[in-house]
């Protein structure tokens, strides 16, 4: 079984990454941190307490980070034309829902449960890395404790989706995605390079949520705001699954496929939030700050219509009782 | 006929292109402009004699920018290790050569020759783009003038070979390099996207330099030592004929597939002198540091086999009488 904290922002995709987390057999959902992102940090720990509501998820939230990691980023890039102004498609979320908090933040959370449950905890963080950074701070110790963490973020070898250079999680926080990706710990990335190959179409939603349960019929609701800005703003019949593709590796890494090296994130001047790897099998560089860095995983391909198979026959499943 | 201003700092990737031009019969070298790079100001320039005195080239000769544009930059970056101390693969180049320079600095060179060839000058430079910035800062009336503006530099999709992020060209002077790309004119780029793919085998010069005349075997030997280099450094048999593929382009732009959208430099930081580009066809964002600049073309594919039997054909042609 794979102990997963969840580390997201909601956000339309980082929905139907929750709900492939709760509905899938292999995956026990022991977490969910919240952080700002695609809204507030008030809104998408709202929209999480939602979530959990209708569908019946029995994880802690635990709230996490309002600004980035760095006091003097301004944090504040609104999202709401990908993913409406409440986060969630505009699909009439109530104001507030009347779901317990886990007492503690987000990074005291990871701390403690990392701790509990030693080399056995899969942190998959599918928004801003700052509550991952903020746990490394208040602990370094987890860097060794943690299984691995699986991060939906970056564009390497392809452009961005807020500037030519940076795609919206790392350029939301740059600071604290460099600090993720250099700590000692084993970090997968699936960016840009790849979650943009993994489109649903309106079509595939449809007949997925035609086949589902009430819980996937929300998920398709909510999901047509996205699916309209994919069609309107980028051109594309459906939309793509960024944040499932981190979820999809937990239990198939077999569906992608991966380069290996260091990972550093460009802070500051045009290139703002652009994540730039420096692969094992390449050139050697002498002097520059790829040196000495720990090696990560960077997707470079994927099986698309494989992932969107396994997310559809995970989230068709009838939820189990626990 | 295709008149030709030469920008180079050789080098002997260079010193193979400047044969090119030179030998090709749809090309008229009216000038050969230097820059510090592969080696000091003062040594590319005697390499620029030396070639010229060999090989016969009537073509002026002026010499250039031997720092960076920004004069806080420190633009010591000895190349020595792939083109040899003396840059020319340490082969003997005498200490000085006997031909005169051009009165004219490069800039001065530049502005004044497209200034008297209106709509007709391609500037092909494959060194920094110091002098470049330099006659733009001189008269920038001078990119309304120039036909066009035919680049070796930068790694787009692909990682550079200085730093991770960075090739050599831009690195050395990404300020230059930035405002040169972004000039009203119309620059075609040749990174190491494509110039990576196209490799000159040992085997290849040496069938070649066997089928030529000594200005050929001059061309062989001084280039064994950047043989040498890629095969031990870089785990390649043969080199990278980066500069030529700019000059194959003047007469042969059907060998390449390009790619449309205004370029911009990365100056400081991590990635300091990565080249980003935001393709014409792609996403459209907004605010971002290539809004309102003059779309490029980067070349993205080549046909290798075909560059390299052009570049060939024209070095073995006996060369002509002019
Ligand atoms: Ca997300
Ligand atoms: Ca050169």
């Amino acid at each position: 079984m794979n102990k997963v904290i969840f580390d997201t922002d909601p956000g339309v995709d980082d929905a139907m990454a929750l709900l492939f987390l709760h509905r899938h057999p292999k995956i026990d959902l022991i977490g969910v941190t919240t952080v700002f992102g695609n809204a507030s940090i008030e809104l998408t720990t709202r929209n999480a307490q939602f979530l959990h509501r209708e569908w019946g998820i029995a994880a802690p939230i635990a709230k996490g980070a309002g600004h980035a990691y760095d006091p003097a980023r301004n944090g504040d890039h609104s999202a709401a034309v990908v993913h409406g102004e409440d986060g969630l498609g505009n699909i009439g979320v109530p104001l507030e829902i009347d779901l317990p908090l886990d007492p503690r933040d987000a990074a005291t959370f990871i701390v403690e449960t990392v701790k509990a449950n030693p080399g056995e905890v899969t942190l998959v963080a599918v928004g801003r890395m700052t509550n991952l950074a903020l746990a490394l701070k208040a602990d370094p110790e987890i860097a060794g404790l943690v299984k691995q963490v699986v991060v939906m973020g970056g564009a390497f070898d392809v452009n961005g989706n807020v500037t030519p250079a940076a795609e919206a999680n790392i350029f939301g926080d740059p600071e604290a995605a460099d600090i993720v990706f250099t700590a000692p710990w084993k970090v997968v990335l699936f960016g840009l390079d790849v979650t943009m190959q993994t489109l649903m179409s309106a079509d595939f939603m449809a007949a997925m949520a035609k086949g589902g349960d009430k819980g996937l019929r929300l998920l398709s609701d909510l999901s047509q705001f996205y699916i309209d800005f994919y069609r309107q703003r980028v051109g594309l019949d459906g939309m793509a699954v960024h944040d499932s593709c981190a979820c999809v590796y937990v239990v198939a890494p077999e569906l992608f496929e991966y380069r290996s090296g260091p990972v550093r994130v460009v802070c500051g001047g045009i290139a703002d939030g652009k994540t730039i790897q420096a692969p094992d099998s390449g050139r050697k560089y002498e002097g520059s700050a790829w040196d000495g860095q720990p090696s990560q995983l960077v997707a470079v391909g994927v099986q698309p219509q494989k992932v969107l198979e396994l997310i559809r026959d995970t989230l068709v499943t009838t939820p189990s009782a626990g």
